[in-house]
């Protein structure tokens, strides 16, 4: 009997200053793998300390989420950066991160790259290289998130790090594997049950059936929810409840 | 015979996006520890990958030199930041640096506080206590530098860190050990002769003689000095030449 | 008989790119007075252009809430500024404000300094003086608010200024006028009734009673109040009903 | 005999903080027109109000130069923004220059944008619309400055600004209008005498040769200078020497 495994994980530790975003407390007892916000797009040394002393004590993986600098965009604004830049500013968000880890006493499991950087990495063969590159000189034993079938996932294996390909509840997907764009009516997926049947299929079967019926492989290592609002938390435990029904064993990639 | 030892200091890697400040190339050839910005008070990602590169690549000591958030006023203003805070955020700077060491396969030797944050720690017990904590979590082998008799060298001898006291040999002392500030008249030496003369004493005789006249006790582990400009640029080399003529070892602090 | 009357003052406009903060909205229908931050210690274009125009649509008096260059701290963390620099960072305040009362077709009524800066301009002459200037310089026709016996009362009454004098309706008072610090017991009011009471007795009577019973001179033109949550919204809605049932009349300062 | 007249305009006053760029007190002798940065993508407060009064001095067209929030690219990275954004961070930034113009009591004269920002005005006609409508909603009186047959130039023609066409003399045009990309090898013209040629022509005959031989139609109201190093700076005196010669009147656009 095949066993099967997946990891869920959620963006957190977005809060600056006087501003809270995110019920990170919440999200971190269903999750099992947090990749926390840098200071570039989102968060601040005082969230990551917190972030990381919580994901720590909730057994939560931990992942460096480095993003485009830019915390008036959240990090979702295209910006033309260089790819020696995006080298360097992932280096320094994952060493920044990498402080906290070492002052907690916790090892760093994981990186993803945010919002705008991370679909740029999905495509870009350029941005995904530097990401990969930066994350194996840091540290190769860190393993690498993408979206699955991605640029990223491929430069990751280039570099012979473990990558970990990312899957979707609530997005609908492109007979090419990419996510449908938000701006597109069938981009999202609002009835839990289909989202949920989704994730099922993306598990045992490795396919996603596309927008238009094609039948799409796709590897699920890990699936990316969200924790910004009461309604995303309540589908994340209906989605680890049904998958935990299943007996699927829901774990940190890499543990 | 008495083997005497000193280490020359000086801020670099301040430059910010389009904007390049200090004679970086320059000073790297004549000193023996590099004070690495890290982003808040001055520097960036770019900056900092060149800067540790350059530094190691001149087997000059490699330091963190973190300040307060503010790269508009160089870090230089006062800002009334919870010790709390202060330990983070050291720990982030630190933590940012570390990702450029590692991708440079280069140790970090030493921590040193800049501006307004070093003169707080100077004095301010709470201030001093964070850093030094945040020093030693982070990685306890890195040598903390310190105003010389100041609550940051106490702290630092008090988590067990290495401590390296600092002098300079372009400002006056106040009877108590301290600084002159530098509104006041006498706070600088601009005669060459004199500054290196009072460099030697505080080498040799672990001594300096303050404003007033009166003898004050004083460690001399590293001596501060700049290169913003050609002119003081050009008093390093004299420095350097005068100590090497005098039969003083000029190396890192630690090595 | 004689006719009271008097302003309600809040700050908005205090979200920043994705973050939101404050029940601007709710708050608006109660105040007379908008005090909309400008960029530095919060807000940006975005809620600068939408608050400019619901304050309008509400008849609110729009002023620019001009604070120090300090978003992760909000505004609140003293930091060592000169007042040159305080008289041009208030300018560009003031102008960037400006810049949406032209968009909107509104008139700018009023400016009041946030956070540090307000209590540094409370007793800081130096300060006082350059905020002063500043709004003078712009348009002496805004009107100045500040602490009622405070220095930045005094400077704009020297540079001729229109001035509304602020009293506090949730704070205790010095005997010597100040508020009672946040850090001691006694500072904050919790009974509304209280709150009220000591309003009425500022309106009314020109004097609050002091923590330690003396009886304080003060000038009520306006009274700050909060609406950073609910129930420091209904408190508002609480006390503007009060005023209401007296027959006080409340209108912003200079309509 | 026909009366020729141009403008010669230069980006300055984008010094930031403790940082320093740019010969503006130079080139504030040759020009005619200064873009002045209003701290989004260069410059801040201080520097706006030294350089508003520098060129008041000099007598120099002041103009508002609006750029991307992007103090790390130097506002020269295209970033996706909204036109909604950006017709918002246009109305901030001229508004913040206002406020200098009114305290050193100087009229200002005109807008134009950064960068990046500059480059998608004139393709982009929903952001040529966003800039064209904030500088008319912020002062109709405002003229807008953009590459001569751009989107920029016909949406500021559309809501009856004065616009003012610009050329550039040391870059090529392609045949279509635009200028030659600086990654490709002909983009720039390094002799001085063909540049001034090419300005020559571009007044006197309405046209520019293009690169493939092409002549193309083109508005010379403005000629696009650079005082960021002493060549360019030296440039600039030889096109002006030459421009008088020719008995051209320099002067800024609308005087």
């Amino acid at each position: 009997m095949a066993n099967y495994q997946i990891d869920l994980n959620s963006d957190i530790g977005e809060s600056f200053g006087p501003y809270t975003i995110g019920l990170d407390d919440d999200i971190l007892n269903v999750i099992t793998s947090a990749n926390i916000a840098c200071g570039y797009h989102a968060g601040d040394h005082n969230t990551m300390y917190e972030t990381v002393r919580t994901a720590k004590a909730n057994g939560v993986g931990i992942g460096a989420h480095p993003g485009l600098p830019d915390l008036q965009g959240f990090g979702r604004r295209h910006i033309a950066v260089d790819p020696e830049d995006v080298y360097r500013f992932v280096t320094y968000q994952i060493g920044a991160l990498k402080g906290f880890c070492l002052v907690h006493h916790v090892e760093m499991n994981h990186v993803k790259a945010h919002g705008a950087l991370y679909n740029m990495a999905a495509t870009d063969a350029a941005i995904a290289e530097a990401i990969a590159k930066a994350v194996k000189d840091v540290d190769r034993h860190l393993i690498l998130f993408g979206l699955s079938g991605s640029e990223l996932i491929r430069a990751g294996q280039n570099h012979g790090l473990t990558t970990a390909s990312e899957v979707f509840a609530d997005r609908t997907y492109q007979p090419n594997g990419t996510l449908t764009p938000r701006s597109e009516k069938q981009a999202m997926i609002t009835d839990p049950d289909q989202a949920v049947q989704q994730v099922l299929e993306m598990i045992y079967d490795n396919r996603v059936i596309a927008v238009d019926g094609t039948p799409v492989d796709i590897n699920a290592d890990t699936v990316c929810v969200h924790g910004d609002n009461p309604h995303a938390l309540k589908f994340v435990e209906q989605l680890r409840g049904r998958l935990s029904e299943e007996g699927i064993d829901i774990r940190r990639v890499g543990a």
